[in-house]
């Protein structure tokens, strides 16, 4: 009886019980939002190294042409398309974030239940309350342990992502309550995922594995694949085991009446947080000033940005999404601060490697983390004082639809200029009204 | 140059540069007895109910006919396999322990070259260096964390495994010590699996990923999927996560000098260990009384054999592992301790359910945990008084080949009785000479 009242079978009996009815307008809308940004971050990972070698590894042991790989030809089994796409949405570190846990919330869950849409029949409504509610599992399971769990060396992202892609799909299977314990538990024995592969391909294992594996564990468990009653605060569960003492209030108090779901933030531009309020500056500047010859850049910024990304020294793109003076250099130079402007190339590009060495950043407690100041001095020995108080794309100044869908359209165009991605976008703003989604997904693949 | 002399590195550089030549006759004669009760395991365990719907599971998802899963006439992709034969090895509580951390050793390691064996050639020779060089892997480096890692609620036969899985198939395919460093950290980032999770289906999850995502680890590390240079010991590594401070000297002390493998011991039997020794009494006595009525069973042992075993109420196969009383009851009535005296049949026999109420269990200290005295009282009136000093399996006492042999022959009979288990005998104890193990496992399944 003890297990009934178990925080696993909360969250549990919140997913078998919640209707499309009771979910909000605005949180609705906001799932569409989520979707619409994992399309572009999948179409903006799908071409890098370690995809490729993981879809050529998955090409040798995978059945069937079950499910989409986004902006891919090829056609994989569901758990398997699962896998590469949770591991491209997150690749680039262009996807969303749940700021309080920094779960990147939605790779592991929309790519489960896409992959499942290609199985099964599932309407738009459907989809979106299914990602609604693995949202607020995960987020749930992660907010009892954080900042500790991910501090300690968790990828919180594929640790409690696992659980969100299970809740998700076994909400689309209707599991009931029991077998979604079920499914929750044996997600819990496989969930993994280690900060140490960040930056590496091994990093995409991890998210990889939570939308495949969260996936798989409800499919297991609608076919009886049982579970303990209480895998996440049992003796020797989840919680336990991963380290960290968990305020189990922060998993059931008000399970609901707010939604997770809405405390999300995408990323205008591929690369660490606190450079963002500086890009504003220098692509707004830039935008009015296409001509000006810079001699020099002076950042000003909290003391998170010199301390994370004082780093005018770099030699590869990944290296560069943590240069504050590359990413200013590049966004100088292209104009951009795209997937492009973070690659190998673009680091090695001599305007841009000239204009680095020219930008230096100051720490300055008075700033937010999302707010810079930046002088850039032309060459005509004027001075041009920049400011932003609010980074686009945090919380006081979050990106708008128009925004997610130009993110969307320059990915796309960046993998494949004949890519028509309007029809995706049509689709994705149109979810609620769609009987039958399984089509979704290979609106992002370019058509050959 | 730090991370050269890392404890990821010394693991990577044992592997890669130890050779057949260096493995003294007892280890690779050890190695051969872990197959031959790997196969005996798995044949056991093929049939339960939660292989068959992993089995029917995977089945919908994975391509080509690649690999062979023991005891069964469906084949599956190589890393579907692995996982499979590995969860059945273990699903019985019937495979082997590495004692000092409780790793059921072979179950996680030798599916994964097996199944690799069906893939690439592999010689005999290659197979056993390849399998005892993953055992080593695994045990190091779960003794830096013994006993706590598993206390605090890690499954560590699987979330140790994992290395020995990558480290064996990584040898396999030759990996240089970059590569091998890159599929451990690949394995890292991928170890899983709860205790909590123990007595339920989704434990098969925790062994099965274990063998299946090491293989992966390692193919994907052939392919230059690199990984982090010390996933193990690094700040936000497996030992940082998963909580418990290493001593990293049991990891690399004495490296190649002696062998973990000579550590493993065999169950006769698919119950408690601590159960083995008044096993081994009635058993004995039962052979050489084959018409004795009995009225009353008094069993002394170690404390520790009540504190686990004292259940003389239980409904179910699974409980019936750790019930004394039941386990001696059905050994009385049957004359056998076999998988099919743990069932959720004998349970409910009327015979064995009449027997079981008679016995009794007294804790004496006097009594190691692999001892026990047995006092059996029957219709005539005699009191037969029966002991056993270091039960078959343990330290004092282990199986012998024969025992192995015959437990293979009981289990295969077990699971098909027209099922000639013999070339696969022949074959083990062959393992050295031969030239190409890709048949190997295709013995273990019975003819159409």
């Amino acid at each position: 009886m003890l297990h009934k009242v178990g925080v696993t079978h909360s969250l549990a009996h919140l997913v078998v019980t919640t209707r499309w009815e009771d979910i909000p307008d605005p949180v609705r809308h906001q799932a569409k939002r989520s979707f619409m940004n994992f399309f572009a971050v999948a179409l903006a990972g799908c071409r890098t190294d370690a995809i490729e070698i993981a879809l050529r590894s998955l090409m040798e042991f995978s059945g069937g042409r079950q499910a989409t790989v986004v902006g891919r030809s090829e056609r994989l089994d569901a758990l398997s398309a699962a896998f590469l796409n949770a591991a491209a949405a997150n690749v680039q570190d262009f996807c969303d974030t749940h700021v309080r846990t920094v779960i990147h919330p939605t790779a592991p869950v929309a790519p489960a239940v896409l992959a499942l849409a290609e199985l099964r029949p599932v309407s738009g409504r459907d989809l979106l309350l299914a990602f609604v509610l693995g949202q607020e599992v995960q987020a749930r399971i992660a907010l009892a342990v954080s900042p500790g769990h991910y501090n300690r060396g968790w990828h919180i992202t594929s640790t409690c992502g696992v659980f969100g892609a299970a809740a998700a799909a076994g909400k689309l299977l209707a599991l009931d309550e029991t077998k979604l314990v079920w499914a929750i538990g044996s997600a819990a024995t496989q969930s993994s995922g280690l900060c140490e592969s960040l930056g590496t391909a091994s990093k995409c294992a991890n998210v990889g594995n939570s939308a495949r594996n969260g996936l798989w564990s409800a499919l297991l468990a609608e076919k009886g694949f049982d579970g303990p009653p209480e895998p996440l605060a049992g003796v020797q569960g989840f919680y336990s085991a991963t380290g960290e003492p968990p305020n189990l209030a922060l998993v059931t108090a008000g399970l609901g009446e707010s939604w997770e779901l809405m405390a999300t933030s995408y990323k205008p531009y591929p690369c660490g947080f606190v450079i963002h309020p500086v890009l504003d500056c220098v692509l707004d500047w830039r935008r009015d000033n296409p001509k000006a010859v810079v001699e020099k850049v002076v950042v000003r910024g909290n003391p998170l940005l010199a301390a994370r990304t004082d780093r005018p020294n770099v030699s590869t793109g990944r290296e560069s999404q943590v240069s504050v003076q590359h990413a200013a250099a590049a966004a100088i130079v292209t104009g951009k601060a795209g997937v492009d402007q973070f690659t190998d190339a673009c680091v090695r590009d001599p305007a841009v490697l000239a204009l680095r060495r020219k930008v230096s950043v100051e720490r300055d407690a008075a700033f937010s983390t999302v707010a810079a100041a930046v002088d850039v001095v032309t060459a005509d020995g004027k001075t041009h004082s920049l400011a932003q108080t609010a980074a686009r794309g945090s919380d006081g100044n979050p990106m708008s639809d128009g925004d997610l869908e130009d993110k969307l359209r320059t990915c796309a165009a960046g993998w494949n200029p004949r890519h028509d991605i309007s029809p995706l976008i049509d689709a994705v703003w149109a979810l609620d009204k769609s009987a039958d989604v399984s089509m979704l997904a290979a609106m992002a693949v370019p058509r050959a």
